[in-house]
Order: C-alpha cells, then sequence, then structure tokens
C-alpha cells in the first residue's frame, strides 16, 4: 500500500491565508481514480479560534498545540505560514512561542518517519523566520517572501546569538538541505510561492506524474524554481 | 476620497477552499503606503461553521445570509467559491439553495452601486454552477474549470427550461458582459484563476498599477485571459 505522508500545519492569529490554504488545496487533491488523497492534514494552534492577516476569516484548528507536539514522531510535513514580522516577534518570544520553537528543534532531531522514509519542515513566506528563531536555519542557505530577506537574517543571527552564516537567495522555493538527524528543510518564497512548494515536495515524496496531476486540478502552471521573484 | 469596494464571500461546506482565499487575499492586500485597504471583505453563508471540500478548515462566516441578502445594494462584488457538482446539487435544490438563487436574481437586478459606479458577480471554478442555476448565464459566454464545461452547460439549461443558450469557452478568466441592470458577470476558470480574476477586476476597478502591486506582493505572474487551461 502505498505510503500516506501526514502533513500538520500550524495556524495561528495574523498568518496569512495563501500561505497555508495554497498548501493545503495542494496536499488534499484527490487521484484522478478515486484512491486515497496520499496526505493526510491536520491543523493545529494554540487559540481556539483565530483570524487570518487579513482578519475576515476565522478558522478553528483541528488540533491543539498538546496534540501534536506530544505525537510529533506521527508527523512527516510540519508547515509554518508566514505573517507580518511585528505578529511574530510577540508571538516567538511569548511561552507558547518558546514552546513553538521547542516542538521545532524536535522535530529537527527526529529521524525520517519509519513508514515513509522522509521528515520535512516546511516554511512559506515569512514562515522562515519561525524557523530562523528556532536556529535551525543556521549554516543553511534559504529564501522568504522578497522584502523578507534582511530580516530572516536578523532572526536567524538573533537565535544564534551572532553570525548566523544563513546565505538567504531570491528563488521561488529552497531545498535547504538536512539537519543532522535526516530532516529535510525546504523554504517557500512569497505567499503564491508556497503552492509550487508545496507541488514540489509533492514530487519529491511521490513523483512528478502525481504533482503534475495536482497541477492540472488546480490549473497550475508550476513555476521553476531559480525563477525567483524580481529577479 | 477613493471608494472602498465592499465583497461579500459565500461559504458553505463543501467550498474548495483556494476558490475563496485566493480572491480573499487578493482583495484584502494593503498598499504599499499603508493607506487604507480599497476592499472590504465580508464572508457569509447559512452554518455557523463550514467545512472545506478538503474536510481540513473549518471556518466561522462573519456574517448570516440574511445579513448579505437584506443588504444586497451595500456591496459591489458578490463572491461564489466552487465544489463538486454532488455538493452543489442538493445545496442549490433545498430551501437555503433557493433563498440563495433568488439573492442572486436580486443582485443582477440592482443598478451600478452609486458609491463606487460598479456591480459584478464573480464565480471562481464551478462556482459558476451557482449562477448558472440562477438563470443570470443565459444567452452569456462563460468559463469554469476545465472539467466542468459540459455540466455548466446542463445546470444552465435545467434554469432555462431548455436551452439557455450559454457557450462555454476555455479561458483563464470570462468577462461575460452585463446583466440588463448593468451588474458586471465575471466567471474564473479553476482554483488558482480565482487568483487571475481577482487581479483582473482590481485592474478594472483602480487600475493596472494597483493590480500590478498586489500580484508583487503575493509573487504571482499575472496571465493572461485568453490562456485558458490545457488550450
Amino acid at each position: 500500500m502505498a505510503p500516506v505522508f501526514n502533513v500538520a500545519v500550524f495556524l495561528y492569529s495574523g498568518a496569512d491565508i495563501l500561505d497555508f490554504c495554497g498548501p493545503i488545496e495542494i496536499y488534499s487533491t484527490s487521484p484522478p481514480s478515486g484512491a486515497a488523497v496520499p496526505f493526510t492534514v491536520t491543523t493545529f494552534g494554540f487559540e481556539e479560534r483565530i483570524k487570518d492577516a487579513t482578519n475576515t476569516l476565522t478558522l478553528v484548528p483541528e488540533a491543539t498545540f498538546q496534540d501534536v507536539s506530544s505525537n510529533l514522531d506521527n508527523y512527516d510535513i510540519l508547515l509554518f505560514p508566514g505573517s507580518w514580522p511585528d505578529v511574530l516577534s510577540p508571538l516567538l518570544e511569548s511561552e507558547n512561542g518558546k514552546a513553538l520553537l521547542d516542538m521545532i528543534r524536535n522535530f529537527a532531531r527526529l529521524k525520517p518517519r519509519e513508514e515513509t522514509g522522509h521528515r520535512i519542515v516546511q516554511s512559506v513566506c515569512t514562515g522562515a523566520l519561525i524557523l530562523a528563531a528556532s536556529g535551525i536555519l543556521a549554516g543553511k542557505t534559504v529564501t522568504t517572501h522578497h522584502l523578507g530577506y534582511d530580516i530572516l537574517k536578523e532572526f536567524a543571527d538573533k537565535a544564534a546569538g551572532g553570525e548566523s552564516n544563513i546565505k538567504v537567495v531570491r528563488k521561488r522555493w529552497v531545498d535547504a538541505g538536512f539537519t543532522d538527524a535526516g530532516v529535510r528543510i525546504i523554504n517557500a518564497g512569497g505567499v503564491t510561492s508556497g503552492i509550487d512548494t508545496s507541488l514540489f515536495i509533492s514530487e519529491v515524496l511521490i513523483g512528478k506524474e502525481w504533482a503534475d496531476h495536482v497541477a492540472d486540478v488546480v490549473e497550475f502552471e508550476r513555476r521553476k524554481q531559480d525563477d525567483g521573484w524580481g529577479a
């Protein structure tokens, strides 16, 4: 039986809706045959209800932070949407934020999941700032929204207590390589780049034919990794 | 003072998330100056909580159907995301569905809004089936998701009680023209085409510079109207 990949998506008040709805759409697309969807998606958060960045949508996460953090081994992909730095900074400095950063570090120390052979941390847009604050981007080549390159380095340096040696590049997405334990880190550029990144991850995990099927269903021309915004 | 365009987005259980989150993102983007966002977005529905088509997100619409239908004159854009025909058919045949189709017909009979000079019905993906069922697409050239062309005609013919004389074309979006009263009908193709359509509408209402700014913020290459999926 084909493996099923479990995705956990962190929702928080102020998160950009397209940052998380693009990937959720991609990971929830059905096969043409009516066979099972190869992913499960679980949304989780600290809050019972969250308001997105536009303050238009009210969402109810399915799982609590505790549900996911106490069961980390069960997930193949942890996904972090972005927001404004003035939303992220107070969040990450709060007690909840510290627990979140601990969770990311714990996940980064796991081996690939036994059932699938994979383990991925995915950021979309300024979701990369959350990863940077956890310290796991130190020494990596990474990307984020095209207006966030400098602040991403600031977040990474702050977490490193000095020079983080991250290199921020202008790409649609970056496959930043693996943690020591073997967890792959993948950053999308801004907003709609989360769609490209999720298609890339779908291709890595399942294959090009599958990723092309999903792109067809959502009528999205897959863009190239090196085609960074404004480059 | 620049006019503010009021958008009402119909949410229902089974709606495709990217169909409505793409447009909401576009209509909620801020100007670079920190000036006011030129749109307001209100989500509404019959249900207190809805589950999207992926069954992953639980959303709480901000307004009831009654709130919006009793105050139609206040809206510049009514937006309808799509779903599977087997979700839409029972919805549209229910008492709620009949009220919804009445609301669309009532909106289509309004004059352009006094404050803005505009009034638009926008469908994304198979949201066009909802418009077809209301009868307002009869005689128009329209589009929908590339797998929905035949069923769109079926919905329109059923509403017309015979030949609806709609012409379904393969385009990224269609500007289907105006109702007798002057309400403009605009259909997007599948899923991500809702992003293109909302950028097109932004350009129509505010201008190319604004639409290009929004596309830049979300790192989305604007695609061409005639570039229909699979064409």
